[in-house]
């Protein structure tokens, strides 16, 4: 029957999904993110018996996703406890005997909204997450984008907004993109979660104005053919049309494409495998891994 | 003997030259750039008689180099006059029937540091051009990036200097980065040009706090495993250095790389190729036409 096992392992929890080379999840399961022992034994427990040809992890950062490197398949430096330097490739490897996809989440779920998704029949697409933290993936020329390492969108550096004076949640940077757009930081500047935030508040034209400044690097370094913005905070769906008016702005007919000056809201979307982005995109990383072998 | 034909296209001056398969300059001329009827008659009067088998065109933007568009090979919104919607593949195409390469200037001197220069056996390098403009192009997978267009990373935001007053020269967005930090940005600001500055003049701390910031985006967003500034900018080597500590500064620990916490001065480097990087460019895309026909 040829089916694959995905694992979108996020820091707050694991989602684990059976489903089939054509993108279509039929079983998924979820727990919370505890210890690596506690958390994987769960995993395991749940792939055991069942006739997968490959495992696709879709995992939170910092990874290694180099093949050729000593420390492939850890997640790294990870300010989360207990799982800094944690090999889950090797772990999953020596548990179960077939080809295992590792990537970060985001670069999982650019590979499957480009395999069955928004970004199917294009070259490149970006896939943003905006929720507790803020990352973004990539495929370029048809395969997920890496380099010294995998990208980390999230924390570039944005211009502050005239009337922010909220100092960032970011650890290492306090004001980057994610430490000023970020939910935590939405929360943190209103006192409110955004849930509770009416869809006229100012803090969306705010949101807007930092998230907008992204997509504008994001474009002028990588040219995505589409942008796919998914995660908690672009649920809400008013944000659509003022990044998109904010990107025109800042702009200001510098790239000249139809995709932009017409097609805008085609071209900045929503995750068309909806909240399955994540673990589709670790579905597609098992089917990467089975073609590669 | 296998000779290829290169043409860097330049706003200010064309080069045209001849060079081997394995990326070495036999023969080059150069002359202003005026209008095309007359640049173009010159750089076709070079190559006739020449038994060349395919000539790369590396060139000024915007540039439409994506082979499916209906204007695949033009010069496209160029203020430059008479310069702009220029078909400048379907002209050398006219006159000589050998496969013609295509691309921005920067992309080219990217895939020509990948072959021959910085960036060789690497998967990934980036070239960025600091001088009247900033461009920047890049291989990614060891292709050259491509999307809806190709990048524009000059133009991005950053962030201004708190001593920094000047309105900036772009003239879409007045203080993007090519804006505050090219060349005319340098000499608007000091009232000097950039050479007659001082090696320590505190004009080349802000030039670093600048390009630094362009760099951390771009690691984020493209993660290339080299970095290679070239440009009439970039001969005032003093900014290497400037320019590596800035950035760490700004990334604050956040890219745990030996690229980055040891070997810095092997990451971000000057053209291998040197002042023939943009030929060299030029002439990688001659044999990349070639190798796909």
């Amino acid at each position: 029957m040829g089916l694959l096992g995905a694992i979108e392992a996020g820091g707050t929890k694991f989602v684990c999904g059976i489903g089939t080379k054509d993108g279509e999840v039929v079983e998924r399961v979820s727990f919370p993110t505890t210890t690596p022992e506690e958390t994987m034994a769960q995993v395991v427990s749940f792939f055991e018996g069942k006739d997968i040809e490959a495992i696709g992890v879709g995992s939170f950062g910092p990874i290694d996703p180099i093949k050729e490197s000593d420390t492939y398949g850890y997640i790294t430096t990870t300010p989360k406890p207990h799982w800094s330097q944690y090999n889950i490739v090797g772990h999953m490897k020596s548990k179960f005997d077939v080809p295992i996809g590792f990537d970060t989440d985001v670069n999982g779920a650019a590979l499957g909204e480009h395999l069955w998704g928004a970004g199917q029949g294009l070259d490149s697409c970006i896939y943003i997450t905006v929720g507790t933290g803020i990352g973004a993936g990539a495929v370029v020329n048809g395969k997920m984008l890496h380099g010294l390492s995998h990208p980390e969108m999230g924390h570039i550096v944005v211009r502050r907004h005239p009337e922010d004076s909220y100092k960032g949640t970011c650890p290492y940077h306090a004001d980057c993109l994610e430490g000023l757009a970020a939910g935590p930081a939405i929360s943190g500047r209103s006192g409110l979660q955004g849930v509770e935030l009416k869809v006229d508040h100012p803090a969306w034209e705010m949101e807007a104005y930092y998230l907008a400044q992204a997509l504008m690097n994001y474009i002028l370094i990588l040219s995505p053919q589409k942008i796919i913005m998914g995660g908690g905070v672009m649920k809400q769906k008013q944000l659509f049309p003022l990044i998109q008016r904010e990107l025109r702005h800042l702009l200001n007919g510098y790239v000249q494409h139809a995709s932009i000056n017409k097609d805008i809201e085609q071209y900045i979307v929503s995750p068309q495998l909806g909240d399955n982005a994540g673990l589709c995109g670790a579905l597609a990383l098992a089917r990467l891994a089975l073609e590669e072998v």
